[in-house]
């Protein structure tokens, strides 16, 4: 979700050239020049080495990006990326999210929880000969199964010896594969993070939206076991120390100055055919963003009435709110810059330059039909496929199905194992089931699910599923009325502990269960693994075609002098540029500064616009001159995405002097279509990070410990 | 009405000088300097002949601005300002509003109508000392009534000699009195108007905005008797041959040129007191606003179910619209600059220096005191006295009051009847009884007279009209809908003939009518005519008082370095400035011009952003360097208002670059608290208007005709 969250923000144009691209480590010796050239005063090559300074300070969260900025283990990222800690820790009577968090000194530091993490990159391995030989001629399903087969064993491999994480990620959708090794630091603690007020200020108003106010920055620490290695949360752990660790610019930025992000950007799909493109513009924007409206209007209208369900989905329906507004925006982005047609055209032309070549161009063309026949296959189950997921994945349901799996899966060798139910994933699964019954309330689950099912009884008959219309019973609202009640009401597994005495049963046990939910998520089980298999399978054709295809739009590109990355992937990334404001239209110009007076012409004393009354009361002692010296956030023309959120933005020397945050409204659209003109990524200045830390919700010894003053 | 459209505008503040002023030509001396300093090429000496080029060529409309720009009586204005006679001029088959007007040749151009009127300064000359020996130490309704009669006297005197219209302005509420002689052209034709999808683009989304791409220009010409005199409309009269007219600018402005505006703005209130100030902050817009929201839904409801009603009151409801969004805006303003405090603080600041003078401030104080206290007065009574006003004055019922009143005036000697009614108004009384059968429809009527009927019934019982409550005959809706029928059932006087019939009838004559309504309009007379000498009485008190309170603020403005004018009256001023954008709020600017690919990007096909085909297709064949040549709207730092509104804007040199037509959002409030940071004025450039009328909507002739190319 997390990675949904943060809108597409994509790079270029200080001059007529775009700052378009989100380059992978290995392209360094490529971008040395350009990189020189728009400002950077480091060696280029001092980038490439991962574990060196400063890129040896950044860190990935899983969905978010960090950095360390002291020798203790101190990490800083976004409000918003440390918003589940925040909530974690928060009760009726300590409102962390409300009220913010310091901890005065470690004893106080508090847990994020079993499942938050700290990545540190270790060592990025070249794979693409050993998984192209595994995977072979093979297709379909077959092919699928021999790429899980080999990532299992590397990754297996790559493992070995304690604490590490590692991951293979897919460049160009197969032609490259990267393993990367990661020190997995499992005890994470919340540190620091301002008040909503300041940390959420402007709230989903302000989302994607300039001028911005946000303080969206927090605090961790990573602790390791006495011996150094990481481990588990424990009273006994200590800080963890960092080879490497940012520190923060004496000196403010200025309109123009050359600012770098590295992190780990998500997912963009700029390499996506026409018909794909096709299907999230016409299909899943409009339509299932109007499922998410309906949605939203169903769980705000229960909040309203109970606190307690408002509380439990606050974090579900602020994930819906941003994809919603998020997908407006592509909408209205793909409309202004006639995305569709250029998308069209541009395939069209890869097309004819493919056809030009002759013997050549064939396999491109060739392999560019199946993708497009792929597409059509999915486009043909969509509905069903969303209907089907809503209702089986979701909540106290999909977290009773994940226990079935994993007794099914639990049987066979690890290595054999479906991803996500190996001997590695455990404690994640742990995690999950703790951790439902703070999002989980049984009269909002039945809610939903009597939406979604209400959509499965306008499917047509050769969709329906058979274990579904059994356990309705009936075709009506009056049969879902009575399954869900009947379910809900008989299940004795709302309880946490009910449920961690199931994580471990073998498959025969569950099945067995007489607990009406658990046998509706068993009998779910065949329909949900066909589907899978159907996903694997097309999964599988798409590794064997979109390679080709791409290797000839790769040359295509070259031919036409335009900058060739791959989409990102979750994986490391660095993008650069300078800090700029932009015309988001005809006699508009945004300027790329915030300031403290705009931050109180905002404040309106309610949520989101609340800021306390301590900053106001500091901003107005202050002069003039002192609070030029303090922008609140900043503008430049960076190329990131959802993932990026909490990336360090580095000046030339490679110091920090902010973090990014959002994408501008303007720019959302570019994840598929990249918009040069308006596209900017969205940073807090470390300026006002600084101030809130030393005046308003003051963590001085933090700012001791990075070496401030 | 068309005073209160246009929007406060006020100037200032290039550097750190505000430009706040609306300058008497009597003023030239005074401001010479920095006119030369702002970037004036002409003597600024040669501003000071209001017969002179370049300020011969500005006339007045009444209500708006304009400007000669050939030597036969071409003269262009803003399309808002033109309204009036495209609207008198269309029919259900000719809709020029929508279709636009081009007259080919002299004998198609179109009667503006009998209300018609070009103003063409001929002389001004001060007689402050004769209005002020006659009015000598009177108060009350006697101080009032020696003004009127003065002031008909030294109007009669001035309009000795045909064809002149004298007027009697006062600056300062009465410190000084200047008389205008204007020649009075009665026989104004329409020219050229562009579609309104050209001329009101934009509609009422954009008013007071920006971005804005509104082509708001149209033409008259000023026809005169074959002896060059004024005449009414005859197909014998001639083109008029002004003494001077403007030349359009062969090169266009930059940011940051030079520009002024002539002009005739309505009313500013910036010598108000605080609590006069206070009744319309704190009960005009907010209570007043409230009133015209219902009464444009009721009209907007009826209207969307008879179009013959919706064209009715297109005019009504444009002006109540703007009305409404120009208080909102003001409410604003207010708030932003904290206006209240100013007000209150500026006054207490005066009343602090008056007491600091010891006896040589006594005066001041006591003219403060007895300003108050009227202020009080009308306040006491505002809620009947609108309600009243609302009921008596409007639509057929006030046309029937306005010709009793007229027979009751008839027989006093012209020079002791009360103003609007002497020989000299009658071709303007008999316009209105003509005109009115286009903007009446009865059953809108009566819904309008319900609703304030309704009003009144919830007036205290010490406030009730006898007149009323008789002819109500009772207290509830059955009671107002009873009288409404009968009165509008039973009016024989809805045909604009049998109204013309009784102007010029006696007295007696139409006290003895036994039509219901004009029997309900003469039993009204007694009421109402106590309501205006009431009135009466506190304008004279007003007069007696005013200029010795201003005088002292005059003084401390004046020693505290600030800028000295008079509150805008509609009389001739001249306001200059540069081009420039500026800062809405933090983190975003806007720039001073926008341009055609601007105004595409606005085009949605729908009105008010129905942009015309041809003009669409004429900009997408267009370089971006010929687009760039084409500026469409731009802004400077101008202090203008309602009355302003056509003004010719001049470049450094005297020559035509525009005409103002608005102000921006920001600066609406400026009519009462200057705000120099944000108030802009708008104009439509010149090379806009050229390539309208050589590319989109052609009248090359009339190009032609003002020497372009």
């Amino acid at each position: 979700m997390r990675v949904a969250i943060l809108a597409a923000s994509l790079a270029l144009s200080l001059s007529a050239q775009a700052r378009e691209g989100m380059w992978v480590p290995q392209q360094l010796p490529e971008i040395a020049g350009p990189l020189r050239e728009a400002g950077l005063e480091l060696p280029p090559e001092q980038l490439a080495n991962l574990t060196g300074d400063p890129m040896g300070a950044v860190v990935a969260l899983g969905g978010c990006t960090a950095s360390f900025v002291s020798p203790e283990g101190l990490v800083v990222t976004n409000h918003h990326c440390a918003y589940g800690a925040i909530q974690l820790n928060s009760t009726a009577e300590r409102n962390l999210m409300k009220d913010g968090f310091v901890a005065t000194e470690r004893a106080q530091e508090l847990s994020a929880g079993p499942n938050a993490r700290v990545y540190v990159m270790d060592r990025i391995t070249d794979v693409t000969d050993k998984v192209q030989a595994a995977a072979g001629d093979l297709g379909g399903i077959e092919r699928n199964k021999a790429l899980e087969a080999i990532q299992k064993q590397l990754i297996a491999e790559c493992e070995e010896g304690e604490g590490y994480r590692c991951t293979l990620y897919s460049f160009f959708s197969g032609q490259t594969y990267r393993l990367f090794r990661q020190v997995e630091i499992r005890d994470v603690r919340l540190v620091y993070a301002p008040p909503g007020s300041i940390g959420a200020y402007g709230g989903d108003i302000d989302n994607w939206m300039w001028p911005r106010h946000t303080g969206d920055f927090a605090f961790y620490r990573a602790y390791v076991g006495k011996d150094g290695k990481p481990a588990a949360y424990s009273e006994d752990n200590v800080p963890y120390q960092p080879s490497q660790h940012l520190k923060l610019a004496p000196e403010g930025l200025e309109k123009g100055d050359f600012v770098m992000v590295a992190g780990y950007p998500g997912t963009t799909s700029r390499y996506a055919l026409y018909d794909e493109f096709q299907a999230v513009a016409d299909w899943q924007y409009p339509v299932v963003g109007q499922h998410l409206r309906n949605l939203v209007a169903i769980i705000e209208a229960a909040g309203k009435a109970d606190a307690d369900q408002e509380v439990k989905y606050a974090s579900q329906v602020r994930g819906y709110h941003n994809a919603m507004k998020n997908w407006e925006g592509q909408l209205e982005g793909f409309a202004r810059i006639d995305a569709s047609a250029t998308k069209r055209s541009e395939e069209q032309a890869v097309l004819a330059w493919l056809r030009g070549q002759g013997g050549k161009g064939k396999a491109g063309l060739e392999a560019h039909a199946k993708l497009v026949a792929l597409a059509a296959e999915t486009r043909e189950t969509r509905e069903r496929d969303l209907v089907l997921a809503q209702i089986a994945n979701g909540g106290l349901l999909g977290n009773l199905r994940m226990l079935h799996r994993l007794a099914i899966e639990s049987a066979r060798p690890d290595a054999e194992r479906s991803p996500g139910y190996q001997q590695r994933d455990l404690p994640r699964s742990q995690g999950a089931v703790q951790q439902l019954e703070r999002r989980y309330h049984p009269a909002m689950e039945k809610q939903l699910m009597a939406y979604w099912l209400r959509e499965y009884l306008k499917l047509p008959a050769g969709q329906r599923v058979e274990a579904i219309d059994a356990w309705l019973g009936g075709n009506d609202e009056a049969a879902i009325s009575r399954a869900l009640d009947a379910t809900y009401g008989g299940t004795g597994l709302e309880g946490s502990e009910a449920r961690m005495a199931l994580l471990g049963a073998d498959q025969a046990t569950i099945e067995s269960s007489q607990d009406p939910l658990m046998k509706l998520a068993v009998a779910l089980h065949p329909t949900m693994k066909a589907m899978e298999d159907r996903n694997d399978a097309r999964s599988g054709e798409q590794n064997r075609y979109r390679p080709v295809f791409l290797a000839a739009v790769q040359d295509y590109k070259r031919s036409q002098g335009k900058a060739v990355y791959p989409d990102a992937n979750l994986s490391l990334r660095i993008t650069y540029g300078n800090v700029q404001g932009y015309a988001p239209k005809d006699g508009v110009f945004y300027t790329p500064f915030t300031t403290l007076d705009g931050l109180v012409a905002k404040a309106t004393g309610v949520e989101p616009f609340d800021a306390p009354k301590a900053q106001l009361d500091a901003i107005a002692a202050m002069s003039a001159e002192e609070k030029a010296a303090v922008p609140v956030n900043f503008l430049s023309d960076l190329d990131i995405t959802g993932g990026n959120s909490g990336s360090p933005v580095l000046n030339g020397k490679g110091e920090l002097v902010g973090l990014a945050f959002d994408g501008n409204w303007e720019s959302v659209s570019s994840n598929w279509v990249f918009d040069p003109a308006m596209t900017r990524m969205i940073a807090v200045d470390h300026r006002y990070m600084v101030w809130v830390m030393d005046t308003v919700y003051p963590a001085r010894h933090l700012l001791q410990e990075m070496g401030v003053r």
